[in-house]
């Protein structure tokens, strides 16, 4: 590993950070909250770090395959230790631990949180933290759509963003383009929605946070009651719009924005996407409707939508109490933290895509054994979907599976109970945000212990990073690898 | 599909049992419990019925590929209902689904009970209780490692018992050899159970039945307490090692009876079969010492590896209420649930080597990360596992899940608690026995609405064909297929 030029760009990295950590601050002139010196000290000290890598460490021209590894990992850990700064210096999160659990909830848009009083922390702090679930979500499409396919992850392959870019080989300025296009895309729906949530008579502020923890798919709210606290239908539906958008992969948002709306409709993804959320809301909202006769149909089906869109997108907003719902509510609605948005989108979970290859393959088997000798290919839409892909996919849900238990295990035998621990693992390693019973929506996870608190890190920074990422680490050839170029960030010879 | 030969077929199954449902009849005389009249009004109607399908159809040479199929699914549930009656007729069990499913569940092994107390039960009743055992767990062995290998399905290709035989293409007497062969292991085992019990002082009666169920890893006991009604030291650990010897590919066992006792160690599954059971009896152990310092040490490893055993086979016999033990060691007990015993066991579940494979499958991924050119194969022992074997075993995992998750989601639609809804169907898909909460250790199944116990007479059907068997019964292009020959029931001419 060129660890050296991995370090080089981590500082490059951090420094970006540093300058993000001073835009809190006219929050907190506005709202003259006293928070000042805590981003400026942890701006100062980012900017410190971050120089001190870049003077020490030289940039390297070519970057390899390993590197990328490397880069993505430390890279998603190393902002979320910064990231944590403020919190711990303000002093409402004395327990670094705690910090850091926020503060990577933030960057990798779970929306878990460890705060009992949201609304008691200073405007400005509550920015920064929206600003840590803006900032992961756009790190989160730039991975899934350019950098994971280019090493070849669970699957990813199929997603690589099909934006106008140089030739195949100049791979730099090709990831350069796809961050801007799929960054303009999410600026846009950002703004969008925080202007259609100004014109429901959302203030600025909040319409911005919430607008950052929509389109990030991260669930953060600056109220107690999380979405609950806006009453109003206008603002409900606006959120699920723009939560089921963010859900969905970019490059269809590019491609819809460029007039190709039929874009949509052509990704089986998406139409499955729609199905899932279609059948999810239309049974629960009926087996509540069976179960309350008193309960108000049109408040019924807003909320029911909702949650379906919150928990389907793993965005994690609340407006009612799941945990009161009727046990196949909550059933089917744990089914759908699993799930996770599509390949490509802001959400975490499973994604919609591998799920629907899964049973295609699971078709595909019954289908042999009544034809053995017919030969017969997967097909997505209609893109043949090669066999390396398939088995990289399912090398993901043993990884998934193993990680699963594991931490679950793990965070029982530190005595939490089985639905708080399980639903723990399930909220995290999905980047979800709520869970149920001691994790459901009105509670959070300030009552775990530490250790189980780092376990449910791990899973929230595994699920981000489409576990392959973190599990290769764990590899011990990975150590051993030898360097193969496949980056290369500066532009090659003709 | 030549369904008269299939017809005929289970015509002579049924004749067979009713054959065996005379064999009650010497426990109800020495008994007295006057339940004489019951066993040979079911064995006549099973006589009648039997004899009608072998006039009214025609017996079939060449029975097809298709027809293999028709004849496991139809079989099972030919049996379970005929094994009900003896539970309607004497009238402990008045409602038909309970009666079916406590039949089912005998047939398949699994060992849930919708009995509330089971001790009231006429002798020669319970004795035919642990008799479906017991003729359910000759039927797994036969089906599992001579039919299901010959149709193919969800890598059972690689346990084909290797028995002596005639050659490949003379497949019915290769069948009937197989069947000859474990079926001596399988009595003989019956034997020495019930012998060395009896030594232990329990009665012949109890020693016979409870060595069924351990052989077949069903679970059905005599007691409520199921073993916990014999504390001593001396009875547990020869039904903990019987139980382990049940979760064994059978195979194995015929090796190691004609002297090749290395056969075990050379068997990867059995390796690993071992490891968890060991790691999982020192795990559980160590939390519930540390949890309560009260507890005897000596009780509590028998407990655990008790509890360890009886779950991984999915025997289902409980010493202890496991519900009240720590979450850390529920969890870890509900994980083994999914496991199973081993390939060509009579244990339900996943089968170890079937997550074994699944394992090195993502080890293989990650590696191919690493090192993309190379081509590596995946190896279980000496063999190398061919790629359709590992890609049935995938598809077996997705049918797996989506028979879990709709089957939780229809529970739960129900009204039953997500705990008890979750649990009783992977007691039941997996053939176990016991969940958690109402239908945990101490519980039964009486008290779910009928409609959640036919579901979970489908999973008990399902989990114990394989799956594969039964899903196949609902593709459509299973019903247009054409004929193909596989079983050849009589000698072929060389």
């Amino acid at each position: 590993m060129r660890i050296g030029g991995v370090l080089n760009l981590l500082g490059k990295l951090i420094i970006i950070l540093s300058l993000m950590l001073l835009t809190p601050i006219p929050f907190s002139l506005y709202y003259n909250d006293g928070m000042i010196s805590t981003f400026l000290i942890s701006s100062t000290l980012g900017l410190a770090i971050g120089s001190v890598f870049i003077l020490v460490f030289l940039p390297e021209k070519d970057l390899g395959y390993k590197d990328g590894f490397a880069i993505v990992a430390l890279s998603w850990m190393g902002l979320a230790l910064l990231g944590a700064l403020p919190y711990v210096l303000h002093g409402n999160i004395p327990s670094f631990i705690d910090a850091l659990f926020e503060s990577m909830s933030g960057f990798t848009t779970t929306g878990s949180t460890i705060l009992t009083d949201i609304e008691i922390l200073p405007k400005s702090l509550l920015f920064w933290r929206s600003m840590t679930h803006w900032l992961g979500g756009m790190g989160i499409i730039l991975l899934t759509l350019a950098i994971l396919p280019l090493l070849g992850i669970g699957g990813m392959q199929l997603f690589q963003a099909e934006v106008p870019g140089p030739t195949k080989d100049k791979l730099a300025p090709r990831i350069h383009d796809t961050a801007r296009i799929l960054w303009s895309v999410y600026l846009l729906l950002t703004i969008v929605e925080t202007g259609l949530l100004m014109l429901g008579g959302v203030d600025f502020f909040n319409a911005l946070t919430h607008s950052f923890a929509t389109l990030a798919t991260g669930g953060f709210s600056n109220f107690n009651a999380s979405l609950g606290h806006y009453q109003s239908n206008y603002v409900q539906y606006v959120v699920i719009i723009f939560m089921f958008l963010a859900g969905v992969n970019f490059s269809l948002h590019f491609m819809a924005l460029r007039g190709k709306l039929s874009a949509y409709w052509k990704s089986e993804e998406f139409v499955f996407y729609v199905l899932i959320i279609f059948f999810a809301t239309m049974s629960i909202f009926a087996v509540r409707a069976v179960n309350d006769h008193d309960l108000n149909m049109v408040l019924n089906f807003r909320d029911v939508l909702f949650q379906v869109v919150s928990i389907i997108t793993t965005t994690g907003f609340g407006t009612e109490d799941f945990d009161l719902w009727p046990p196949f509510c909550r059933m089917l609605l744990v089914a759908l933290m699993f799930v996770g948005g599509c390949a490509g989108s802001t959400g975490g979970g499973i994604k919609v895509v591998r799920l629907l290859l899964f049973f295609k393959y699971a078709r595909l088997q019954l289908h042999k054994l009544i034809h053995p000798r017919q030969i017969e290919t997967i097909k997505l839409g209609k893109i043949k979907v090669p066999q390396e892909v398939m088995i990289s996919i399912l090398g993901f849900f043993a990884i998934y599976l193993a990680v699963f238990v594991i931490a679950s295990l793990l965070i029982t035998m530190l005595g939490v109970d089985i639905v708080t621990g399980l639903t723990s693992v399930i909220a995290t390693l999905n980047n979800i945000g709520p869970g149920l019973n001691l994790v459901g929506p009105t509670q959070n996870f300030s009552h775990l212990p530490a250790l189980a608190k780092l376990i449910l890190i791990f899973c929230m920074l595994a699920g981000r990073l489409e576990l392959y990422t973190i599990a290769i680490l764990f590899t011990p050839g990975y150590w051993l690898m030898t360097r193969k170029p496949l980056f290369r960030w500066t532009k090659k010879k003709a």
